[in-house]
């Protein structure tokens, strides 16, 4: 191996690389020479003082490169990041490193006080925090125009010169991970605790919620069953089971805010302090002043992201949804069509074809839906929001809005407008049992499959027969850079989110969706985890301290199912018999159950607190202290002033 | 005058009184002493560093003293309670000493830096926060038990040593207030910096909203006289209102979020941190270990107290809620003996007859509503909340629920049972007519009154014939101390809270009452104006950034409002008259335009920002600066780090 520039490696013999930086064949030595001198730079001088490599492969590229960092740095850097850490008295704190005695587990030659995930994510956002001093532009690229502040990082993302910054897998870990994870076949809990040190709190949150809503929906599961065993049709057991349904979706989801709490207090992520956001990478304008920072950056009037969101995205997503619609009309007809074919043929062939249009709508509405996405993230990346943040929301209401009309609106028109329950039933089951079919076949058994021919091709190339833990370094980088890139969770809570909806919008029809659910997400959880550990490159950590959005999602879901249920029961034979004489009283007694019903979400979401007492103690200690110690100093600095 | 015990007051020559502390007659000298040495004693000691001087009236009693402090004294107070004040960049920020100079303003000599009630305020927090060290009880009563880190000044007051504690008037500044607030008739806003400067932010606000509401009121009540004067009956121009009026109440109340957040900014309240919340006077229990403290403090069961609550305090208000339907109950006995009176009599006299139930039934409510009152301070207070903020929200739970029936209950019943309209809207108009009267009779007239005959009273006792200016501090002290004390905005809000219900709940029944409530409220302007100024003692300023749990109320009654006004609708000949052939029809109709018409509010209450963009950048800016601050501080510390 070459020598290394960082001035810093004789004070760190045993470098880890942590982080790979993989460069653009061909970037040119002046840009090479001046970005790792940047990365390598004291803090003073605006470096960020972490330590880096080259790796050198056979063919004698010289593109990649690994990043680590001396114990003492990442420490400083997990100060500056606020992780929040536990103390040796079990409360949790934001780790400074003039504290830094009093975490539990810490000792100056302990290196595995921060997990190699945490040591990851620091150096992420040191990376991502390497400003532009006095630079016009990237050396070597003139037309990479860089302004003081600006991320240097970024800049050389979008302009190509960086292809990709990723982490770098822990075999050994991993290993582990992957055996007490999903390597045998056993009834119990995840070991969330290790998917968070391994991948960060987003992923862990994520399989917290997915092991979570699996175990909240097993009891609607064991009461559906035998109301299709039996085929019980009775009023009084469909509207309990509704009900029970409407007021347990709300209690799971108020019970999920405590776990969480719970959950992510452990993590340290419920105290961590929000950093200031800075806009993200794709974000453009011209130079002027930024009102809040006073830097000069980039700057997008408001008026014209409002006129391109009303004028173009709303009219596009509403033509979106109308094509949508169009859709359905088509899977009636064809519907209808199969139905008119089966009543004249009255064969095998016949039979098995009515169950044709529903396959065949189903496949359409998640080729749809995909499509929609791409087009969702360009038009709201051409939106040019400013932050991450809020890009993020106007994409995901975007998606949410489409795939809950093209998923849903089917069931709703044969239900309330051709008010067939036996075909609600029907469609139901296809739609439900297909997309499950779907999804877990193209997000994980599929690119399972193209990573396992991959990485065979790459051993036949080496001609290695090693196992996984005994490749090289320079072999485990080069098979690690070309898997796939994980890009974040947010397909995968919007399947949980239509699954969701499957199971709670007709409930009272089809009590059996429950069942299909949990045992889709038991294979789920298997698939994903593999998915996670096999196909994917490793994702950086991100900190979080809840699901964000998709708590309001689900719970907006909760309320509408209260009212498609309610008109669900209204309109079933056997409550339509207790009122003959008048259908009036029906609708109205339907009306008031209905708004009982919306009352008592409201105030039990209202009664039910969102964190356990026990952390609502921990974190007003925590508060208490805090505020303590600011008041010694003002009643110190009081004393002071006025014994002068 | 005696010399003071001061020993400050050397260096403080013009000792301004800003605080009066009314002790019971006849208490011991060695309280007295040890009270005063602790509030004039060093910081360091334990003390509040104050200054005190007794008032010797003419009787020669010496149980009133005056409390004031240097202006060093002062600044330092408002670094403590976190203060917000004007920078000379015009950005707001909290007071600290060492930053002072920076503070529009502010001069080493410029003694109305801080005015009067942000003084009085600070006094109040330092005396609130005296606290006993080593003491074991209050020395002269042994029974008067005290505990390290217990606030002296509230045993001194639940033990009835304390008789009170009350800010000092200043006449000039209130003369100048009263003649710009309602001295003049004049078409205009009302001075809310003024009030806020003089009365603090609590009290401002309250003004400020109820000027906010009688200005939103207007654009209701102007559309409202056209359906009374030419007596409109038509469908569409009904449904038009309610419209209007339904999506106004969401827009005003979402515009007031706006509006408060502007002027809570202006005012600093909306930057100041929260302190921690102390226990509440009359929190009692047996000494134990605060979980979160750590003190020694008394501890009373949350079990316990659930029990209060759920056993004998929800049975109660029950009880009362029944009670409440039972004398409604009666009043329609009543209304139907007047109408078969009338029927028999026909007689100028048994016409008058015909309001007399509605008259009576308005009092009764009034006066139950004030027993109920205190019966729920009574139940609120034995069930022994530790804090304040707790106890107010049970109080307001208690107090609300049951002011709603009380009021309302009867306008329902006639409107959903009776389906009486032209019943509705009598009842409608007498309930709010005599309520208001009764209302500013009970609230100001009275005490005014009251007051006045008092101040006769003294002047005459002490032969003075100055004016309210003129008089000297042991006659202004001798005012103040018998005037009435103002027991916070709680009443004022309910009263605006009712009148909300009566103006939407039932809008398109009684378009009028918009401009009975704008007529009452221009009154109520006046009439609390005076009685702010004329009747109560001045209030200690409290600092607040909105006006709480008030605004989810009015939204609650927002909500509510939509499902009556939409029923009303539905219940119209007119409407009616719409769908000659099914009943049915028209029912789904009604649910269907309820249903949009509550997701438009929500979706609008969720579109319009809660604070106005200019804010929003102002906040993000400091929360900017005080990251910045925190990294360069941690850059420094990591850069000495990295050198070592």
């Amino acid at each position: 191996m070459k020598e290394t520039w960082s001035f810093l490696d004789t004070f760190e013999p045993n470098f880890r690389p942590l982080v790979v930086i993989e460069l653009a064949k061909g970037t040119k030595k002046e840009t090479i020479e001046w970005f790792t001198k940047r990365i390598v730079d004291k803090k003073a001088n605006g470096g960020a003082q972490l330590l880096i490599k080259p790796l050198v492969t056979e063919n004698g590229d010289e593109n990649i490169y690994l990043v680590g960092a001396s114990h003492l740095r990442l420490l400083l850097g997990a100060e500056t990041v606020g992780l929040v850490k536990e103390c040796n008295d079990n409360s949790m704190r934001s780790f400074t490193y003039s504290s830094r005695k009093t975490f539990k587990d810490f000792a100056d030659d302990n290196h595995n006080f921060l997990t190699m995930s945490e040591c990851q994510y620091i150096i992420k956002h040191e990376l991502e925090n390497l400003r532009a001093k006095d630079e016009k532009m990237i050396p070597g690229y003139p037309q990479a125009k860089l302004y003081p502040g600006k991320s240097i990082v970024r800049r050389l993302l979008t302009n190509g010169i960086l292809l990709q910054i990723f982490p770098l897998h822990d075999r050994e870990e991993l290993k582990k991970l992957r055996h007490t994870w999903y390597g045998r076949v056993k009834i119990g809990y995840q070991p969330l605790d290790e998917i968070r040190s391994y991948f960060g709190e987003t992923i862990a949150l994520y399989f917290g919620f997915l092991e979570y809503f699996t175990f909240a929906l097993i009891p609607m599961a064991v009461i559906g069953i035998p109301y299709y065993v039996f085929a019980w049709e009775d009023y009084d057991k469909y509207v309990m089971f509704a009900t029970f349904n409407l007021l347990w979706s709300t209690v799971i989801l108020e019970v999920w805010k405590r776990i969480c709490a719970v959950m992510t207090y452990r993590w340290g992520t419920l105290l961590m302090k929000r950093q200031f956001e800075e806009p993200r990478p794709g974000f453009h304008g011209a130079l002027g002043i930024n009102p809040v920072t006073g830097r000069e950056e980039p700057v997008y009037s408001s008026i014209k992201r409002q006129l391109r969101i009303y004028l173009v995205s709303v009219p596009f997503v509403c033509l979106c949804l109308y094509f949508s619609l169009y859709v359905m009309m088509i899977y009636f007809d064809l519907e209808h069509w199969a139905l008119n074919y089966h009543e004249e043929n009255n064969s095998t062939f016949s039979s098995l074809m009515l169950y044709v249009p529903s396959i065949i709508y189903a496949v359409v509405i998640e080729i749809m839906n995909r499509i929609y996405r791409y087009a969702a993230e360009f038009l709201t990346s051409w939106e040019n929001h400013r932050l991450e943040s809020s890009y993020q929301n106007h994409l995901i209401l975007k998606v949410l809005v489409f795939n809950f009309l093209n998923c849903f609106a089917s069931l709703f028109y044969i239900a309330f407008v051709l008010f067939d329950m036996k075909l609600l039933r029907q469609s139901l089951a296809t739609l439900l049992i297909t997309s499950q079919i779907l999804n877990q076949f193209a997000e994980s058994l599929l690119p399972y499959w193209l990573q396992k021919r991959h990485v065979k091709k790459i051993k036949k190339h080496t001609h290695s027969l090693k196992t996984d833990t005994d490749l090289s370094l320079v072999e485990q980088v080069n098979l690690e850079k070309e898997m796939g890139t994980y890009f974040g969770t947010f397909d995968d809570y919007l399947e949980l989110f239509l699954q969701f909806g499957y199971v709670s919008l007709f409930s009272c029809v089809y009590p059996l969706a429950a069942v299909f659910a949990v045992l889709n997400n038991i294979t789920e959880i298997y698939s994903d985890a593999l998915k996670m550990c096999r196909v994917y490159k490793r994702p950086f950590a991100e900190p979080t301290a809840n699901i964000g959005v998709w708590q309001l999602a689900f719970e907006t879901m909760s309320v509408i199912s209260v009212v498609t249920n309610c008109i669900l029961i209204g309109m079933s034979p056997q409550v339509n018999a207790l009122f003959p004489d008048s259908k009036m009283d029906l609708v109205l007694t339907v009306a008031l159950v209905e708004h009982l019903l919306l009352a008592i979400k409201f105030v039990m979401a209202f009664v039910i607190p969102d964190k356990p007492r026990e952390i609502q103690i921990k974190l007003a200690k925590l508060e208490f202290e805090s505020l303590e110690a600011l008041k010694q100093q003002q009643m110190k600095l009081a004393a002071e002033s006025l014994k002068e």
